[in-house]
This record gives structure tokens, sequence and C-alpha cells, in this order.
């Protein structure tokens, strides 16, 4: 298995630079006091559809031949990668098709659908979706795309971790969501290569811990998925990420469903922005381990947005007193950094 | 009075682009669809402080003098304004104090402290607070800087104008909600210079309407504010602002109470990104105005995001079944476009 690099990344930012603004990565001074540590968000939820995929996704479109144009794309995804891909293909005319599984996070099928992918709801989760259309790809229908195992959807990720590290050259920790690893991978190629010391984390919730067990146990170890964050649901790990993450990434955390729902309001409090539980994973997980990050400068991968009115709800109704959701998150804290 | 004109707004972006990156203009294909116009939303709250305002605050402190910076500058916000004169002042190494009334939205006013602002508490509204510091002001104490009649606030909140019709030179209409007027007035200076076809169309709340009646009647009239949305909430009109919207604004419209919650929601629901009030009061301008806005190309000013936990909760308690907010909204309009 031949590993993408630092100079892909680069290649990759030349390609996706005309389509695509770099994001905003802001101090908050707020979170910042509360944690002990300089904490910066990266925006990726300030995406044109609100999650980073969408780097992975044109980096890859602007790279395929005439005949996989002419054929189209088809690929799985629980809902931010299909945006991506339904986002590229509109961008370089080529028809896409989404598959997804049953029950997908219902504002994420209707982007889709708003940008002219078809989609097809195949199977109960997103590895079962996945299986269904590797299986019955072939050479005469439209190109399968891997969402994890592709290098140009690594490398497209890895420009955040560049335009981060161009902007504040001495963070010492970037903490990243991990769903199928390429946001991780990405950003663990770019720091490994621009500055070792720079320690890079992955997050998962422990009701979806494949990558996490996988990581940890050096070989692809299949898991449940039972989580609502959908950008973290994946029980199968993908070989290509998971290489990369057992060479570079620092460690990795496990946080609660609770801890997730936690986060987005935080988030909503303290940096007012809307987070899906995905995207507030890595701020869930710097309230876990926030003793350690004491005196550090942190970067967070605010990775993606797309959360529905429900799940904002869930998350809201979880928090019927509504003020301190700071103090609160940080005293229910006895130990930090549990791995289960 | 001299009034600013647009070549001040070329000079402001010139001053402003070394520290503020151009914000995004993203089509939403969900609004659009329910709108029947192609909807575009800049989105001003993607701004460091989550709000327009901070164009025109560092427009202001890039241009003073020694002599001002030295003294330190006093303002009265009712919190977005003096979040970005926070925010400038940090940067250009100026002391700043913002004068608030007492129930200032509690997020703004963490927010301004976190930047090293000092807060005085100063009346009751936001006009009480004005007078108060105005009265006080002299020579030896902290430059008074007026938040609605300042030239260089109006030039700076133009320059999201200039991005706007620089990426979509053939927009037919954009929103604008409208506080002390000066984004609306920015946007007049600008859209009738480059494009007098543009229709510009301010927004208020029928609980706030001093600016929309003395445009109305070309002259200063006086209304109580009760408001929940303090971005919006000002009884007396600033005459800079008012000079040059009642030369070039096309229309000025007003929405309810319930209309700002509403539309909150619905920028939740369709956009994935959180307002506050004042900040969705295009949107829910939008909406009521739809019928005139069929098949045209529309730029809604997202013009910020500084909402409170309690804020939203309100909002969403307003809207108990969470399916169907947009067809909802558009259901319960039966006039468009009805003026009180």
């Amino acid at each position: 298995m031949q590993l993408p690099n630092f100079s892909d990344v680069l290649h990759a930012r030349q390609t996706i630079s005309p389509y695509l603004m770099p994001t905003p990565l802001y101090h908050y001074p707020g979170l910042s006091n509360m944690l002990g540590a300089e904490l910066w968000i990266k925006h990726e939820n300030h995406q044109p559809i609100r999650a980073f995929k969408i780097r992975g996704a044109v980096n890859f479109m602007a790279n395929i031949n005439r005949q996989i144009k002419a054929r189209g794309v088809i690929t799985a995804s629980t809902g931010n990668h299909g945006q991506g891909i339904a986002y590229a293909a509109k961008l370089f005319g080529v028809q896409a098709t989404v598959a997804m599984p049953s029950g997908a996070n219902s504002a994420k099928m209707r982007a889709i659908t708003d940008l002219g992918a078809e989609i097809k709801t195949i199977g109960e989760d997103f590895d079962d979706c996945r299986k269904h259309i590797e299986a019955n790809s072939n050479p005469s229908g439209p190109y399968y795309l891997s969402s994890g195992d592709a290098p140009s959807l690594i490398t497209g990720a890895g420009t955040y971790a560049l335009e981060i590290i161009e902007t504040l050259p001495n963070v010492d920790v970037i903490i990243v969501p991990v769903g199928g690893g390429s946001g991780a991978a990405g950003t663990c190629l770019v720091a490994s290569t621009l500055n070792p010391s720079i320690r890079v984390i992955g997050v998962q919730s422990d009701a979806a811990p494949s990558a996490y067990l996988s990581w940890q146990s050096s070989k692809p170890v299949t898991s449940q998925s039972r989580t609502f964050a959908e950008g973290l649901a994946t029980s199968t790990p993908f070989d290509l990420p998971q290489a990369i993450m057992r060479q570079h990434l620092d460690d990795f955390i496990l946080v609660s469903e609770d801890d997730l729902k936690e986060a987005i309001i935080l988030a909503v409090e303290q940096t007012h922005n809307l987070c899906e539980a995905a995207g507030a994973a890595s701020l869930a997980a710097a309230c876990k381990i926030h003793e350690t990050l004491r005196g550090k400068r942190v970067v967070l991968i605010m990775s993606g947005g797309n959360i529905t009115l429900p799940q904002l709800k869930s998350a809201m109704d979880t928090h019927r007193d509504t003020t301190n959701v700071a103090t609160g998150m940080l005293s229910n804290r006895k130990t930090a950094h549990n791995h289960i």
C-alpha cells in the first residue's frame, strides 16, 4: 500500500485553492480561560457544505480522467462526504450517486439532493451500505469511490492542517474528530513533516470505537456503532488512514454520547457556532483531557456543522439549565484522559 | 453634514484588508426552492466577533491619531459594536471602554471583557446609555465615538457590499438588518454607485421602528424600543445613516418579534448557522415579502450570530414541532409586504 505524503498535500492545496477559500482559525478567550489553555478553533463548519469533507471531494473530482467523468461516481456516506461529492460533482459536471443507510441525517440528505446528486438508501448502517455498493460496483457502471481508502480524500483533508500550521506555527496540540480517519490522517501527514513535536490527537465516540480499537491494537477491529453522531459512525476501520495514524497519531481519546451533547451546547454558548456531534467531538475531548492541555496552544477541528433541529433540541433538552454550561462540564470531569 | 461616498468605502477596504478576510457568500438551494428566488447569504456571522461591526471598528481604529490613541476610546453599544471596538482596540493597542445598558446580552458582555475592554453599565436602554456618555465626554477623558454617526463605521460596513457585488454582479436585491443603520447606509453607498438597479431593502423589528419611521417621514422620529433583538434596539435615529438611506434605500420592511424567532430557527434548519435575532431579520423579511422576490437573485445579510443560549431556547420553544419549519413560515404569511 503506497501511502500519500506531505508533498501530495501541497499538490492538493494547489488543486483546490481556486474553488475553496481557507477557513478561519479563531482564538476563543472564554474557552481558553475555562480550559487553562490557549484555545483555537479551525472552522471547517464554515465551508460551503459546512464540513471539511469538501476539501477531499474537490481534490478527488478535479483529478479524475475523462473515462471516470463519463461513467459518473458512486460513493457511500453518512452525509458529509456525500455532500462534498455532490458539491464537487456539480462543480465539475459529473453525475454523482450517494448511497446512504436508512435513517440518515435528513438535513444532509436534503442538502445532497439540493446539490443535484442522486441518493440511494441502502442498508441499516454505514457498513452495510458501503459493502453493498462495493460488491455491486463494476466497470460499466459508475466509478466506486471509497470514502476512507482514497489518497485524494486524505491529502485534501490535510490542507486544513497546512492552513493551521502556517497561521500558528507554534501550535502544541491539534485535536481531530475521527470517523473514517481522513482528517486525522491528513493532519498527521502535515504535522509530522512540518513540526513533529505537534501532538495530533484523534477522538471517537465510545459508542463507535472501531478506529480507536484498531489504532490501539495495530490491526483492524470491527466494533458495533451505536453513536448518534453519524459523522463518527463507522464500525469497520479503513486501511489507508489507519496505516498513517499508526505511524504518526500521538493519542486517541474516546468521549461519551453525553460528552458530545454537552460539547454541542458549549460550542453554542462560547463560540456561537452550530456544530454537529462529530464536529463537537474535539471540544468534548479537550474538556475531558483539559488537565493535560494546561498552558498549551491547542487547535480543535470543528469538522462539521450539519446538525438537524431535532438533534439540537435533544442536546438542549439534556441541559435544561442554560446557565454555566462551561462550569458544569468541567466539574463533572472527575478523571481526565480516561480511556475505556 | 459631509456624507461619505463610494471612494471612502474603497479606502476602507484597503485599510481593513490586512486584518479581516472577506466573509463567505453562499447560495442556499433549499431556501431558494422555498422562497422561489435565488437565495444567497452573506455570512457576517463568520467574522471573528461574529458580526459585521468589526469592519467599521477596525476602519475607525486604524485611522485615529496619536492623541486619540493616548486618550483611549469610549463608545455606547448594545453589544456587537462594542465587541468590534474591543477587538480593534486590542489590535491597535488602544484602551477601550464600552458603555452598555443594564440587561445587555450576557454573551456579548463576556466577549467584550474577554477582549480586554472595560464595560460600564449605564442606563435602562441604549439611548439612555448613549446620552449619558455623550453628555459626560470631555477632551481630557477618552475620545467619544458615536456608534451611528461616524463615517468610518459606515464605510467600513460598506466593504461587505463591495464583496457581494464583486462576487455576484447581477444581484437584484440586498436585504439588510437596520439597528443604527450603518450596514444599510454602507450598502446604499456601494450599490448606488456600482449598480443603481440593485434594490437595497432595510429591515427593523416592529417593536423598535424608529429608523423605519424616520426614513419614511424624512425626519427624525423617536419611538419606543421593546424588541428582544438587541442588535435592532435603537429608539432614536442617527442623522448620518438616515441621510444616506433617504437618498438611496429602496424600501424598508418591518417584521414582528415572532417573525424573528421563526427566522432564527429557519436559519438553523436550512443553513446550520446560529444567528442572533438581528442577524435573522433579513431572512424574516425575505419570508414576509417572498412574493415580490420571486425569480430574483437575492442576498440576505446575516449581520450577526451572537445569540445567547436562553434566547435560542426561547426561539426553539416557540417551535415545539421541529418538522417543516419552512412550510409553516410561508403558510402563515397571508399578506406579503405588509407595513405597519
